[in-house]
């Protein structure tokens, strides 16, 4: 696990890739693990608050807090699954369960602004996995990372949203343990563990938004959106 | 990330921290990650099918599958929170969500018996630890661990369910950001992290029940019933 630091504050336009391939000596078959807000901001999915006219039921949810930022986070909802105001647990337009759609208004790049999440996550992937091989001809894998909350369980871990060259998911289904069990529930969300790993030598306050994973090769296709249970297998929806 | 392996199988009696003790250098600060089925086979936490009686509801839960497993998990159950036979989701006793109430047979010593969880993963947690500190003279944390579903994701990760030495939740509260946003959400689940790193490199098969976080350092007092989301503040019951 290695913390990649001394990136510069990230402004849209910027070209992550290369402040990566800067400022890290990436190998074959590393994986990078980019917090999702370096790429947002890079992207531009950055909401000025100063332009945004709260609706009625934006209002109603933020209790004391900034009616705007709910307004927001209500554009980004596809669907509201809970809410003890100003809490928001919703569905994003990609399928992920989170607080607040994944509007965040911490590490923001000014006050009075939130960041969104990438517009298509596995996509941002992809680019800064082919930029970085790119500019250093390695061969990485990318997971665009954040946290979230989960049901049940107190605290945030950071999930994968957004993958490139990597199998999120790797299913022992058919395998067989020592006493002959067939593993069939047993399919792990690997780029998940990948990410949360990533978050413990990130930190959150260390300007640190990028970390390596080494030595542990999980080079295949596959992108985030699989790990979005479907609906039809989602019992709790 | 460091794997343990070479552990023989573990039975009723047997002393786990003599084992890792014997097959690990363990460092002060270690964190020390124990897949739990190793505690719970220890432990004694094993039930023989054979002499379980399916009640009516096990075998109306059983669908095509063995109604005596159905039976152990209703009885491992405080609350059924969600069926789609034979999936069972319930809250064990000690208030973890989790498919099967923790109550696998995978993994298990034997055909046609199944693996409970330990009746209190953090005492147990506690008692490897001093054991270990006895045995080696290193101060290391203890992690329990299984592998959960989540709600709304698909895949397992390995989550914390009993902890000793360890914080299992930094909470960044009234810190504040680079532009001065007061993070006060922002309660990280570490020791979740942990155990789904440490899962990384176990693997479900090799017969690596163990593995050690070295270089982060997170001693502290706490244990894995503080990751169980009180009944009040939680908005998924």
């Amino acid at each position: 696990m290695i913390p990649v630091g001394g990136l510069p504050e990230v402004r849209e336009g910027d070209d992550v890739g290369a402040l990566i391939a800067a400022a890290a000596e990436l190998e074959d078959g590393d994986v990078v693990v980019v917090a999702h807000k370096v790429v947002s901001k890079a992207e531009g999915r950055v909401v000025r608050l100063g332009g945004v006219e709260p609706s009625a039921r934006a209002r109603d949810l933020a209790a004391d807090e900034d009616p705007r930022r709910l307004e927001v986070i209500l554009r980004e909802s596809a669907r509201v699954v809970r809410t003890r105001p100003p809490l928001v647990i919703a569905e994003t337009r990609h399928g992920f369960v989170c607080a607040s759609a994944g509007v965040d208004a911490s590490n923001a790049p000014e006050p009075d602004t939130v960041v969104l999440l990438p517009e298509d996550p596995d996509a941002s992937a992809g680019r800064l996995r082919d930029s970085l091989r790119e500019l250093t001809g390695a061969d990485v894998a990318v997971i665009v990372s954040d946290s979230f909350g989960r049901a049940w369980r107190q605290g945030t871990t950071d999930v994968a949203i957004g993958c490139a060259g990597v199998r999120p998911l790797v299913d022992l289904h058919g395998e067989h343990d020592a006493v002959g069990y067939e593993l069939h529930a047993t399919v792990i969300a690997v780029a998940d563990e990948l990410a949360g790993a990533a978050e413990l030598v990130r930190g959150k306050l260390d300007r640190i938004p990028v970390a390596i994973v080494r030595g542990f090769d999980v080079r295949g296709e596959g992108n985030a959106s699989e790990l979005v249970m479907p609906p039809d297998r989602d019992l709790f929806r």
